[in-house]
């Protein structure tokens, strides 16, 4: 048993050498791999998901700009935190996780509705991510 | 023009009330609430997404607290990173917002898993949400 490979329990990289060092938890370690491989593949999922509400919210925020409306609309907001909740209880998921996932996309979204704004309605200034 | 929805660049509600205030803006008014149907649809899908990564770093957690692995994983982190980096140029996303999202799961992951060890890798002590 190597130095890197013993119980550090501070940090512990799972892969082929932890399996060789700890035989005994050879197979906790493969299914650690194959979890990992489905953790990776929703986060894809999500980043493309990302990708596509954050183009929407931009074009909402050049709309918004356009009418004069401001970044903020706290009626919205409500409306978001009950549903979100719900939709995260049904399925399984921590209403905290869910509600730190819409408070870090809504301010981020208005973030960006501010820069847009500030720049006359221009969605050019979220650069290439707009 | 009522005075609760005249132009209040702090906040605005765009509702139907506002696209009668702003007969002139009825439109983006419109399109704005389309926009919005697609984010409410898209943020379903990503809680729904959430609910299964969170479920699987829950038995990921479960495997490391039995084999006396680390909650944290560096080598694990930087491949991460790197990835979604990656995944989110493609995708048109803003890397830091990709980052953003990393950081808020990995270290709500982190928490949820050190809480498992902590009582003796039972992931019960995540309540219904594990």
């Amino acid at each position: 048993m190597s130095d890197d490979t013993t119980g550090d329990w501070q940090r512990t990289t799972i892969d082929s050498a932890q399996a060789a060092a700890h035989p005994e938890t050879a197979a906790a370690v493969a299914q650690i791999g194959g979890l990992r491989q489905s953790i990776d593949n929703i986060d894809a999922a999500i980043i493309s998901l990302l990708a596509e509400r954050f183009k929407a919210t931009a074009r909402v925020g050049v709309l918004k700009a356009g009418a004069g409306f401001a970044p903020e609309d706290t009626k919205r907001e409500h409306y978001q935190i009950t549903r979100l909740h719900r939709i995260a209880e049904d399925a399984g998921l921590d209403p905290q996780i869910a509600e730190m996932y819409r408070e870090f996309v809504v301010t981020e979204a208005k973030k960006r509705h501010q820069r847009i704004a500030d720049a006359g309605g221009d969605p050019g200034v979220l650069d290439v991510y707009a």
